[in-house]
């Protein structure tokens, strides 16, 4: 070892450092310059986040990074950071504050301890309980024993079973070793993220949707990219507005038909075109089905398991079919590769799920006809809300399946979070704002997880507030 | 809007573009002084990661950042992602295959397919059960109905029991708020690392140590920065050493007492030492405590809980204290704010844990003395396990609590994968590597999830196998 070679290290050490302090100044220069832009889009009334000129900026790079020989996806990464710090730097208007159904749950369970009996159309969840057989098989499982931990995808006999299920339900060809039992659907949408996301990448979102999608795209450091429907529409997602939305930082489609919501389920036609959609542009398609039982149309459930030749990720859950929601149990399905990527986060995060809670999970593959007899209670609910919801001032989209009707309020100058909060207030009756999923302000959202007589008489209630503000 | 004002903004956002454009440049010439200092360090027999040279370079960084007025936490995440690209370029020495304790449980599972009998060693699992109460609870509870959505962090009268929990058990003060029951011990680690880290920042770990640390650290972002301990020196942490670690980047400090895989409990001068420079250097203390109960030195457990003036999380779980590993049910404690930024993360990843298990944790948590058996038996077996070992040549710490001991192979030229692997082979008893555990190579792991006499057998076997080695 020469005194000379380790002078040259150093040598080389400080250039390094020089280097990074010019890169630094450059990123003040940069910071100053944003601030500027702050300004002036502040005095034009333009919004801070500017998505095509996002683009064209990210176009340049990749171009520039490929001329360099530097990786496209650091390239990418290293601007992410620039964008938010630039957007950090800039003037922020006033935030809109948008309650979610999370807020107004919490104030009317504030009200049901003060004794006043609400009307809860809140939150998402059904009131079915879940099957005799599924309890008894978690107890005898726990009683034996079975409650250490097991492989991190879960039980190769529950995976199986899971596979036999899609196989007889959707006539799906997919193997044990491809499933993995989950934590719910929610934390199959974080896995799926995960596992398909970088930091600066971009999530096509269709809207109205439920707000965990965006939140979670955020968490795993991406960008959500809103695809926006309309009631006047039908709910039907424009394709050629989605084509329009992908760049070349996208990395995945997330859609939820039946939708949270809408209620709305998507044709065949329309299904297949997001699939080819998703195929050409080389996008993982993001499937969140776990509305999949409640379906009212009398036509078949499109699935994405159906197209497995896209890359795709399938959410499910037992909590809606089978009333499972506090058993925190689910399933996602995708290709080996993504699966065992996956399964590694799982591993991490939280070793696997209860190992009596994934027999349980077995029974309740087993019985069918709860599963169909709560989709047909669903079925009626739906029917019997809709039909009162006609004389009020509100459109709605009668709803093809899940457990939502999502109506606009005809009334003029009207927020729905306000709504919500006076609604709650004057009527003790809880509904969703429609803020909480997209730009649909004047929406609301109500959750058929009760009887169809205290949702009649909720709509009744709604009638009569509406009334009182025409 | 003025013609001329818009073409400000084009002027404007173009020159952002030709900025980034040569920060692109400086970062591409940065990268190929990083390739050439990497080749000199190859021919000088140099580690390629310098954490010397990376703290000259990150302090100056700092001080330029402060100069510029950017941020500097935003400088330093800037100055990680260079680094981390500038190791990439380097030469890489070959990797070592480290085989982890799962690894070689998938291979005694395969052989106990095959019908062979197998001493497990492998897996952190005591084979106690849950207590009958515990079952009952969660069974009664199932069966009424109690399997819906609760509140992110866990019920009020979950929390409100830990809380008098830990005032009954440590005298510590908490209030219930401050409490969130999670999914196991696991994601009590990721939703502090999740909560403390962003990318860029660095965390130190005291090696040896389970390897998800290292992992979880890595997935949110950060750097794992090792304080190696050393079995001559009974595995106490050097607090020098440890001052030594910690860099303008550094968060968090990450200890496990008592310590999986070592055995080792802090006595009360090194865990107050530690809090200390914690509180000094202004990080964050992740005190994960999961074997608390697990305690043979008749002294009272040091826990983070006693000391409320550092920013702290403590991770504890039902698994361990009283045989509840399935259920996959813990809790962490921090200050308010961050329990609520926790809280956040629980609730988007996972909503909530099953409802029903919260009951069983609820009744768990009145099994003391369950919890105390099965402190004993664990001591008993500890006892039994280095008696065995004592002729052996084999040098190790005598547990002060946890569940492993953790000896050091005395035979010269032997890798602890290769012997766990051998050992498995030809005597059919599995340990987990040392190397898992950081840069412990001749170590192995000895886990006492079985009854003693299991044990015994299992320590005989090595004691044969390893005379053929030497």
């Amino acid at each position: 070892m020469s005194c000379v070679k380790d002078n040259e290290l150093d040598r080389m050490r400080n250039e390094v450092l020089e280097i990074t302090k010019e890169i630094l100044r450059l990123v003040a220069k940069r910071q100053s310059l944003c601030a500027e832009i702050g300004k002036l889009k502040q005095a034009k009334g333009l919004s801070i986040e500017d998505p095509s000129a996002e683009r064209i900026l990210r176009e340049a790079i990749t171009k520039e990074a490929l001329a360099l020989g530097i990786e496209k996806d650091f390239a990418q990464r290293l601007t992410t950071q620039l964008i938010e710090e630039c957007i950090k730097v800039q003037p922020k208007p006033p935030e809109k504050k948008v309650l979610t159904h999370r807020d107004i749950a919490r104030m009317a369970e504030a009200l049901e301890r003060q004794g006043v009996r609400v009307i809860r159309m809140d939150v998402g969840e059904p009131d079915f309980r879940a099957p005799s057989v599924v309890v008894e098989r978690a107890y005898q499982e726990m009683k034996a024993g079975r409650s250490r931990y097991t492989e991190p995808k879960g039980k190769q006999e529950l995976r199986q079973a899971i596979a036999d299920y899609v196989k007889m339900r959707f006539d799906a060809d997919v193997k044990a070793d491809q499933v993995i039992a989950t934590m719910g659907g929610a934390f199959g949408v974080y896995l799926a993220l995960a596992s398909t996301v970088s930091p600066g990448d971009e999530v096509i979102v269709i809207d109205p949707s439920w707000p965990i999608y965006k939140s979670c795209v955020r968490y795993v450091g991406g960008r959500p990219i809103v695809l926006e429907t309309r009631l006047e529409d039908g709910w039907e997602p424009n394709l050629d507005e989605l084509n329009e939305k992908i760049s070349a930082a996208t990395k995945a489609i997330i859609m939820n038909y039946p939708s949270n919501p809408t209620g709305k389920a998507l044709g065949k036609k329309t299904f297949k075109g997001i699939v080819e959609i998703a195929q050409d542009r080389k996008l993982t398609l993001i499937s969140d089905e776990v509305y999949a039982d409640y379906n009212f149309t009398g036509s078949e459930h499109n699935t994405v398991l159906n197209y497995p030749e896209v890359s795709y990720v399938l959410i499910s859950s037992f909590s809606k079919s089978w009333g499972m929601t506090g058993f925190r149990v689910g399933f996602v399905i995708s290709d080996l590769d993504r699966a065992n990527k996956m399964a590694a986060i799982q591993s991490m995060l939280i070793t696997c799920i209860p190992e009596f809670i994934q027999y349980a999970a077995i029974e309740a593959l087993k019985c069918l006809d709860e599963a169909k007899k709560n989709s047909e209670v669903m079925r009626e609910r739906a029917e019997a809300v809709c039909k009162a919801l006609e004389p009020l001032p509100v459109s709605f989209y009668k709803p093809d399946g899940a457990m939502y009707v999502f109506p606009r309020i005809d009334v003029k100058g009207i927020d729905g979070s306000e709504f919500a909060v006076k609604l709650l207030e004057n009527k003790n009756v809880s509904v969703a704002p429609g803020g909480a999923f997209g730009n649909y302000f004047n929406y609301f959202r109500m959750s058929l997880g009760q009887p169809k007589e205290v949702l009649v008489e909720g709509v009744k209630r709604i009638g009569e507030f509406l009334s009182t503000l025409s």
